[in-house]
């Protein structure tokens, strides 16, 4: 008979042990920390079919839906593992002693960056794998060498439990040491957990009050950390008069990326600024009656999904209104011209969370710049045109001011893992803006510089040694050095 | 007769032209930073003896000294003027779209870093060229591509004015749109600017207080934005049994630098740990009474080290006691156990601005290892001691986890201006643990990235197009690629 590894050891003993831990995990290698995230995503991988049933259960999602979310939640555990490895993430930097250096004799200079330490994660409830337990959150915290304390979301706890368990077991086996990964579930732990000075960062992907109640308990600690806290965004979609040449095309696309996964994705399209065409509408209308009622993740989403409804009834002409049965939520499409949507876009700008969009019609394409000019911070902001519409390269510039991701002729949904995404943004899509949350370059919020000086060869880390044993890109000398 | 533009135009004009002037800096070409901040450093060159005759009037600092902090600077603005243009600091990394990509159809993707917009910077007194009007902070929200708004220190206003005046005719002949530097003086309106949702980011270079109070202003904003606070650090420095075989050197190191600048430096070293020696502190006693009185800043800096001195005699033994002349302040030195220390930790880690620093005598090397466990973070750490120590690999790893640079057998004072130095530290040290406010990186505090999906390639920024037109450094397809 085998033990099951202990989730959660309590609060208390969780944060001793993570403090433990981190100070293990500040002397381990890329390598080492690589083979684990390897470790735990093998450990789902043969764990999916158990995993889903779990989800359904408790999300309501689809089959296939979350099967493809566990093969993303691995296939990032495992870049992260690959980005850990390749280390220009680590951003070392050798400066030899130069005793001509114009600011006066240079001594050795080696710089690099370390782990913050313990990490509190809160999970999130949308994506029960890719933003949960052992989501993007937690593989880039432990690849860049930091315990992580999950806060699970309690719209799973089932999932979350079995996940961590999973996660354990991976872990042990793979020879992490005890309190390298340990997980709470109340919001008060959480909490008490933020405020103690053993966290020393936080990540969170939720609601603009939840983030920002913790974004304001890390910045008033004593002593303040990073708080990395995904919250809220609309996503809105600018139409050109050149993309009604593709009009059905472009309005089906619309009305399949705002409703897709029950209107609960992050990047979920919330405005659509389209010409002002009669067509327009009707044709959106049908669209939207078209879509199958499907239900939503849980019934605390389901009621402030209704709540905020309500208010866009209030605020805006109905497309077409959505209903609520047995089977779910069927979507809602409002309708504003742009002259009233410039009297509220705080109403205009506020996330929905569920099937509901708004769209918003303009006459003259120069008034689309000056609403961009007045986006508050956005994960996504979305251009539909040709290129050679008069517009484009001015909107576009003004967008990339305000969108963490400016997509052309795409929909924001669907956030690929790779190098080159951004998922961030300025206020209140995120808390910090100067960051992101998904792919490699995620690590850089866990880990602060380092440099040592004079410091002998025998008594260096590693990545920073002339002879390079972790044979990763160091900039040697100014100058961007690649491993032999 | 040539007008002198206007350096202070007043908080309401200084802020809309900076919102102005942010849309031009956003879109300029690295290269074009690059020449405006060398047009700084050439201006500066030009009018060194000039400056260095203000700067002396107001700080009392020796005209050597000075001159090498006009070098200093100059050189500051023209290696980032370098980085912007070696382009790396940018993190373009381009992802083509790829049907097959594991987490599915993957679309063109394009990363990079893009500024934050106007910053606001606040001066520090103690370096008035290096971090003051035209110092690092300037140097590297400039290039990054963010306009300055600039609060001068009031404890050298003429200089800072004039300073302010030649940055601003070297903006403007090489081209830099209005808006793109102006200064303020009170510390109302720095307040006003940081509250402003025009300003994106703040940086700063003073005192703990202070700087709290502007973080609690960038945080408390309902659009949190980063601030960038350099604050307080004791710099300890921990003497090993074996460093004691070069005790007459390793001492008069010590007092030559925490006296150097009359310990007005940030890096200064305010506590030094030595083994429990009369020897060590006979000599210390005799190294501090030769070195002469030299004049603080100013008068609000004199009275400020004054209290904390009555402070440092009520905590701790008098090794040797300053005086106050008319020359200036002589140094003093205070001397306790690491028993005593430990049972004050708060009162021996708070930092003493000015000429004064306290020996803590131990008895067991092991004791250091626990004292360094209990740091609060620091801008550097030092060691002195033989590699083969068998404290000094245990005392070092510790070392490194609180604080932004640890050196081996040197002196914390002197920063120098190079690609792998780190300045910072965890709270107190900074604000913001995860950058650095001196070197080339110090750009990345100023930019958040951005990506771009599927858009045209006639509508791409420069950085991110495949024919890489700035010839700069591009992860393509995950892998870090050097210009042709």
């Amino acid at each position: 008979m085998t033990e099951r590894p202990t989730t959660q050891p309590g609060l208390d003993q969780a944060l001793r042990a993570a403090a433990r831990a981190a100070i293990v995990l500040a002397g381990s290698e890329p390598a080492t920390r690589a083979d684990w995230l390897r470790a735990i995503a093998d450990e789902l991988d043969a764990h999916r079919d158990e995993l889903v049933v779990l989800a359904q259960e408790e999300t309501h999602l689809p089959r296939p839906r979350l099967e493809g979310e566990v093969g993303r939640t691995t296939f990032q555990l495992r870049l992260t593992a690959d980005a850990v490895v390749e280390g220009s993430w680590l951003e070392v930097a050798i400066d030899h002693a130069d005793p001509n250096w114009p600011t006066g004799p240079r001594p050795d200079l080696r710089r690099v960056l370390r782990p913050l330490g313990p990490v509190l994660v809160v999970a999130a409830s949308n994506f029960p794998f890719a933003f949960s337990v052992a989501g993007g959150d937690t593989a880039s915290a432990l690849g860049s060498g930091c315990p992580v304390l999950l806060k699970l979301h309690p719209g799973h706890p089932k999932l979350s439990d079995r996940t961590g368990e999973l996660v354990l077991e991976a872990l042990t086996k793979a020879g992490a040491p005890t309190g390298t990964f340990a997980m709470i579930s109340s919001e008060a732990d959480a909490q008490a957990a933020l405020k103690d000075s053993r966290i020393k960062a936080g990540a969170f992907t939720g609601s603009i009050r939840g983030g920002r109640a913790l974004f304001d308990i890390a910045a008033g600690r004593p002593d303040p950390v990073p708080f990395y806290g995904e919250l809220g965004s609309v996503n809105p979609v600018f139409v050109l008069p050149s993309a009604l040449r593709r009009q059905s095309e472009t309005l089906s696309g619309f009305v399949s990326s705002y409703t897709l996964g029950v209107g609960q994705f992050c990047t979920k399209p919330g405005v659509l600024f389209a010409p002002h065409s009669q067509s327009v509408l009707d044709e959106l209308a049908g669209l939207v009656k078209a879509v199958a009622p499907a239900p939503p993740l849980n019934d605390r989403i389901q009621q402030g999904f209704t709540g905020r409804l309500a208010e866009l009834r209030e605020l805006w002409q109905p497309v077409s209104e959505g209903t609520q049965t047995a089977d779910g939520l069927s979507p809602s499409l409002f309708a504003t011209t742009i002259d009233d949507a410039l009297d509220d876009l705080d109403g205009l700008f506020e996330e929905a969370f569920g099937p509901a969009s708004v769209v918003v019609s303009y006459e003259d394409p120069a008034e689309l710049v000056a609403v961009a000019r007045r986006l508050p911070g956005q994960l996504t902001a979305t251009i539909h045109g040709d290129e050679d519409d008069p517009i484009a390269p001015e909107l576009l510039g003004v967008l990339a001011g305000h969108a963490g991701r400016v997509i052309w002729n795409g929909w924001p949904t669907g956030v690929s893992v790779t190098w080159a995404m951004q998922h961030g943004g300025g206020w209140p899509a995120t808390t910090a803006s100067v960051h992101t949350s998904v792919g490699p370059t995620a690590l850089r919020r866990f880990v602060t510089p380092i440099s040592y000086q004079d410091v002998p060869e025998a008594l260096l880390p590693a990545a920073v040694r002339d002879d390079n044993p972790l044979g990763i890109w160091q900039r040697i000398d100014g100058k961007l050095t690649p491993p032999n």
